[in-house]
C-alpha cells in the first residue's frame, strides 16, 4: 500500500475568474492571476491510502463522508489515472482519502481551491505523475489550478475547446516580492449564501458588462498585473488589484438576480482602506474580496504594525476572543499617531464586527509531507 | 409686484441617469425614463416674489438662506430671463425665493430633481414662459427636467453640443396606467454620503463599465421600456426596472474608488423582493434605488396590501415612531398567509431598519397653486 500525506495553499486572486466558457470542463472567460499564500498559516490537507485491500474508494472531508459520485471528484481521479503509466500496480487498488481545511469551508475563503489543488498533488504522488496537473486540479474546482504553484500564478484562459491549454503557470516564485504580506479580515466564516458556482452561471446568462470585462477589459489589466508583479511596483499592482476585486462585485451586482458577497462590514473596510492610503499620501494597502464579505489585504511589510493598529481602533475585537483573534504570523504593536486615529474615527465600529484576522504572506506550491510505501509480501506481511 | 407659488413631483428613474458627457451643461451620456410621483404626498414647494421694491435676489431652501452665486441656479434663472418676451417690466425686478421640500432633502430622494423643476415652473408663470422648460430645469439638476411634467417621462440626451434637444418628453400621462403604486421604504433619511454629482464624474473618469452601458446597452433597454410602459407590461416593466437599477448601482462599484449607496437594508430589500416575486410565480414588484440606500417600489394596487403586511412582518416599525411611520396614502391591511411567513421568515430584521414608509402613486406634473398681482398704483398702495 501506499499513503501520501500533502498540503496546498490557499490563492487569492488579483484579478478574479468569473464565469466559464465551459461548465463541465470548467474553462473560464478570463485569465487570472493569484498569490498562493503561506501553508504554514492556511491550508487544506489531505492524506490518500491507496490499498489493494481497500474494498471501496471512500472520500472524508473535514471528518465528513462525502459521495464520491460527485462528478468533479470522478474527473479529478479519471484524469490523473489517465496520466499515469498504465502499468503501475496502484491503479486498481482503491483510495481512502481524508482531506481538511485549517480554516472556515466555503466562506470564500478559497477552501475548494486549496483542497482540490491538495486532492490532486496527493494523487500525482500517489500515481507518480510529473506533468503540470493544474488541467487537471481545474476540473475540480476552477481556481484549485492556481493553488497547484507558490508565488505569483496566471492561469491561461486557454483557447482550444477540450482546455488543453487552460493551464496555470508561475508568473513568479514566493521568492519574488519578500516584502509582500497578507491580512485576511474574517468578517463572518458562515457558509456563503450564493455559491460561486452558480452565482457565476447565472452571471453569465444575465450580466451584459461580464463578456465586456472578459473580452476587453481583462487582457489589458492582465498584462498589466504581470508587469507591475515583475516589477514590483506596489502602487500600480494595489491599484489594479483594487479595480478588479470591485469590477468582479460590479458584475455580481449587474447579474439578475443580483448577487451580493460583500456586506456593510465589507463596505467600510474599502472606505477605510482608501482614506488611509489618501492619508499616507501613497498607496500602500490593497483590498480584494472573494465570493464572501471577508477582505484580504495586500501590503508590504513595513506598513503591517500601523495597519493592525488602525485595525484594531476600528475594529475592536470582542475581548472574549481575544486569544483566538490573532492568527498566523504574531503581529507587531504600534501606538497610533493621533493625527491617524482623528482621521479615522468616523469609521469605527461595534465591537466583533471581525471575527479574526489572519496575518500570512505569500508562500509555497503543495508540500508533500509524507510518502510511505508498504509493499505487502505474499503472505500479506508488510516487507520492511 | 407678483407672487407665485408653485408645487413640483419628486420623479423615480426606471432607466437610471448617470454620467454626464457636459459638465456645464448637464447633458447626460444615455437617456432616462421615470415617473412623476403624486404631488400630495411628496413635492418641493417655491414661493416666488417678484417685485420693484426688493434690493437683491434671494433664496431661501428650508428656511436656509442660500448663496445665489451657485452656477446652477444663475443657469435657470438667467435661462429663464433669455426666454421671456424682453419687454416684461418684472424682468427688471429683484426676486424673493422660497423653496421647501417636505421630505428629507438630499438622501437620494431626487429632492434636488423636484426642487429646480419648481424653481423653473414658478420663474415661468413669473415670466410668462410656454415653451418646453425642462432644458433650464436640467441646467439646475439634471433629472429635474423630468420632474417639469407628470406621468411617465422620457430624457432625451440629445445630440448637440449646446443642449438643445436635451429635453424630457412626456411618454404617457399619469392616467395611462391608473393601478401602478409606488412604496418608498425610507432607510436613512440622513444626508448621503457619496454625493450624486461628484460620483457621476468619478464614474465617467474612471469606469469602463460606464461608457459601454450608455452606449450599447441603454438604447436597446429604454426602448423595451418605452414599449413596457406604453403596453402596460408590468413584468417587462418590472425586470427592466430592477436590472437597470441593479446596473447603475454596478456602475458606481466600478467606479474607483468605489461609491456604495445600498447598504445591508438595501440589500435585504432586493433579496426580499426576488423572494416575493418566486413565491408568487411572477413579477409583482420591482425595486429600484437611486444615489441613497432608501428603495422604491413600484407596484399594483392589487399587490399593496400583501405587500405592505410582508414588509411589516420582516421590518417592524419601532413601536415609538409608528403614529408618523405610514405616510403618504392609508395603507390597506392584512393578515398574511402562513405559507408567506414562512417563506420570508429568514429576512425578519430587528426593529427600526425602516425609518418610515410612504404609499404613494404616479401623479400629475407641476401645479400653480398662486398667481397673484398686486400693481403698486404711483402712491405706492397696491391697486385692488
Amino acid at each position: 500500500m501506499r499513503i501520501v500525506t500533502c498540503q496546498a495553499p490557499v490563492n487569492i486572486a488579483v484579478i478574479k475568474y468569473w464565469g466559464k466558457r465551459n461548465e463541465d470542463l470548467i474553462l473560464p472567460l478570463n485569465d487570472s492571476i493569484s498569490a498562493s499564500l503561506s501553508i504554514d498559516h492556511m491550508c487544506a490537507k489531505t492524506t490518500i491510502v491507496a490499498s489493494p485491500d481497500l474494498k471501496e474508494t471512500k472520500f472524508w472531508l473535514n471528518g465528513e463522508l462525502q459521495s464520491i459520485d460527485n462528478k468533479r471528484f470522478q474527473n479529478c481521479l479519471i484524469e490523473m489515472k489517465k496520466k499515469a503509466n498504465p502499468n503501475l500496480e496502484c491503479l486498481k487498488w482503491n483510495l481512502s482519502i481524508c482531506s481538511e481545511n485549517n480554516f472556515p469551508t466555503a466562506a470564500g475563503l478559497a477552501s475548494s481551491a486549496a483542497g482540490f489543488a491538495c486532492l490532486v498533488s496527493a494523487l500525482a504522488q500517489i500515481y507518480e505523475v510529473k506533468t503540470n496537473i493544474s488541467t487537471i486540479a481545474r476540473m475540480g474546482s476552477g481556481s484549485a489550478c492556481r493553488s497547484v504553484f507558490g508565488g505569483w500564478v496566471r492561469w491561461h484562459k486557454g483557447e482550444t475547446s477540450e482546455g488543453s491549454d487552460s493551464i496555470a503557470i508561475q508568473v513568479a516564485p514566493e521568492t519574488h516580492w519578500p516584502e509582500m504580506r497578507v491580512l485576511i479580515l474574517v468578517v463572518d466564516d458562515q457558509k456563503k449564501t450564493y455559491s460561486s458556482t452558480s452565482g457565476m452561471r447565472t452571471s453569465v446568462e444575465t450580466s451584459e458588462f461580464l463578456r465586456y470585462r472578459a473580452e476587453k477589459i481583462v487582457p489589458q489589466r492582465t498584462a498589466e498585473m504581470v508587469d507591475a508583479i515583475k516589477n514590483r511596483n506596489f502602487e500600480k499592482f494595489a491599484r489594479l488589484t483594487m479595480q478588479d476585486s470591485n469590477q468582479f462585485h460590479s458584475v455580481c451586482l449587474d447579474t439578475y438576480p443580483p448577487c451580493f458577497y460583500l456586506n456593510d462590514t465589507s463596505r467600510t473596510i474599502i472606505e477605510l482602506v482608501h482614506r488611509y492610503n489618501q492619508f499616507k499620501g501613497e498607496t500602500v494597502i490593497a483590498y480584494t474580496f472573494d465570493a464572501g464579505p471577508n477582505a484580504c489585504l495586500y501590503l508590504l511589510e513595513e506598513s503591517v504594525a500601523e495597519v493592525i493598529g488602525m485595525l484594531n481602533y476600528v475594529f475592536p475585537p470582542k475581548p472574549s476572543i481575544i486569544s483566538d483573534y490573532f492568527r498566523g504570523i504574531k503581529p507587531p504593536t504600534i501606538t497610533l499617531d493621533e493625527k491617524l486615529t482623528s482621521t479615522i474615527s468616523n469609521y469605527q465600529q461595534k465591537e466583533g464586527k471581525l471575527k479574526y484576522l489572519i496575518y500570512t504572506k505569500v508562500g509555497d506550491g503543495p508540500r508533500i509531507l509524507e510518502v510511505s510505501e508498504h509493499l505487502l509480501t505474499e503472505s500479506g506481511v508488510p516487507k520492511s
